[in-house]
């Protein structure tokens, strides 16, 4: 399938490979978990990408570092505006400090308090929003307009889906050293930056590997999406997800012309489900994971038919979660057990 | 130095990149964390390396599967036993289940539930005993006598030693990748093997490293030890540790050979600044690390004069802490802030 008329080409593995060139040394190379006795109970090979021990806690620095570090002089002078419920906002503002370009980051007012404080730690100026009463691209545009911000989109741009490919690399590289082939891939999904650009990389080395979006129950607009063939959206008044960070209320147009290419669909995870997963990542990996960044793997954990006797790979994508709530979950959800 | 006459050579660093070549393919490789906002914090490059990530939990499978992959046939028929808090013993019980040899885990009654589960989870037979009453030495040497089993010492043994080494090569390559090179590394420590088999390498590739084994405040055997020039040790009736992974009462023979020919000295931790380091790990580098996990990196995060301006390590050796305990150190203990 070509892309729509209006759309850039699409990005290819090419453009992933080149996005990994520019990451190295600069991105960490984060590990390809997994616990024998998790494998036993779920009868599988199950890997888990550790992208919370990634700078800024989530993947997204890679998109964001791939993208900013292209601006020539006169754009960083200008500097960057971003919208970003955290993770995005992070990595954009880290971005930014490493390349000496000012960063305004538009957040919600509700959003975690530790991926506010971050992003204000890492330089950005912050500007709290409402997400009820305002629009954060209105915001947006006011920086673009008054300062000549160039905008940093969350997902829906070829350096952003290809920086956030490298992951898809890295997994390729580890699962090789272990004499590994694998049959499933999933990662959380918001706008689909991320497991567009895996799956860039699946389709070409691993083309039988089977790639899901992961998503929560409550946010299911790419599942959707992809079932029906046409970019669908969550309803306007559905009440915020548990996964903060996976809220986006419909895919890119890049990243739905790579997903309808190349993914399998969609699967998804309840609240109850994420939290099995995260109290299971803690128990058996040793991984801090947020919500938002667990739904892919909670998505696999429940589908035990899906995965039974394969090799499956979980990216968990994020792990900026306040201590609060991640202690409440210990107390409340115990992990997978035999 | 040379070895006291009634030890065995001490092992060099080409033990210790043959015990690497062992666990190649076997050990996970595991990622040497960092976060920008934390090293801004301490004005220093601190890297954690992060064990709690390897199978089974803590760096001790790296020993355990070097030690048993070395048995012959018959020596696997017979079986080992191994007394052990709980880390040895889960490394030790994994490595035997893969090498296909009975294994008899000798734990106190007191050990934390989520490594004596663990420990019967991966297949081997558990022998709880009173740490006030008996002797697990005694219990060993039963199952050594009655069954010919091999005793798998935790530490005090050159291919125990070189396994936990294989970690500080990792850290060499690792920092080599990031152009870094190390002014300080501190593991945990209790009997002294993996710090010893660290200080191998690092007196060879980094000469110029100043190698600290990193201990609770309330058993500083080897600190004393390597203080005094002569084997100290914890009191008879010390109550047990906060750290229950560095409850060994005097470093290993050679262990103690290899430290002070090799280490600069000791540096200790309260109970609070291992609470503190915990936290931190939790909040800026999404690791779970038990409390004797933790030790070495709360030694350096408490001495920031030593660190200040310095490219620092810290070894997290383990990560298996219940949740309920996890849970209430987040609650009552905050992150280093700026």
């Amino acid at each position: 399938m070509n892309a729509p008329a209006n759309l850039p080409p699409l990005p290819t593995l090419a453009d992933v490979e080149d996005a990994a060139k520019q990451l190295r040394g600069v991105a960490l190379p984060t590990p390809l978990c997994e616990s024998p006795l998790l494998n036993e109970i779920l009868g599988c090979r199950l890997l888990v990408k550790a992208e919370p021990l990634q700078l800024t806690g989530s993947f997204k620095f890679r998109g964001a570092y791939n993208r900013l570090s292209r601006l020539d002089a006169e754009q960083r002078q200008r500097g960057v505006v971003a919208f970003s419920s955290g993770n995005h906002a992070q990595g954009v503002a880290y971005a930014a400090k490493l390349c000496g370009t000012p960063a305004v980051i538009v957040m919600p007012s509700d959003a975690p308090q530790i991926k506010v404080a971050n992003t204000r730690a890492y330089g950005a100026e912050v500007v709290l929003y409402d997400r009820w009463t305002e629009s954060r691209e209105a915001i947006a545009v006011k920086y673009q307009q008054e300062r000549g911000m160039i905008l940093v989109p969350p997902f829906d741009d070829p350096h952003i889906i290809c920086g956030q490919g490298s992951v898809g690399l890295e997994v390729d590289a580890q699962l090789a050293e272990r004499g590994l082939k694998p049959d499933i891939i999933t990662a959380g999904s918001s706008g689909g930056g991320l497991i567009s650009g895996i799956a860039l990389v699946m389709a070409t080395r691993h083309p039988n590997c089977q790639v899901f979006a992961g998503e929560p129950a409550d946010f299911d607009d790419i599942t959707r999406s992809l079932a029906s063939g046409s970019k669908q959206k969550v309803a306007a008044d559905a009440p915020p997800s548990f996964c903060d960070a996976l809220m986006a209320p419909t895919p890119g147009d890049i990243t739905f012309a790579v997903m309808r290419r190349l993914l399998k669909g969609g699967i998804t995870a309840t609240d109850a489900e994420v939290e099995v997963a995260m109290a299971t990542a803690f128990h058996y990996l040793k991984l801090v994971i947020e919500p938002g960044g667990a739904a892919a793997l909670a998505a696999l954990l429940h589908r035990r038919e899906l995965i039974r006797g394969k090799t499956v790979v979980a990216v968990a994508s994020g792990g900026n979660v306040d201590a609060a709530l991640f202690s409440a979950v210990l107390a409340r959800t115990p992990p997978l057990a035999a």
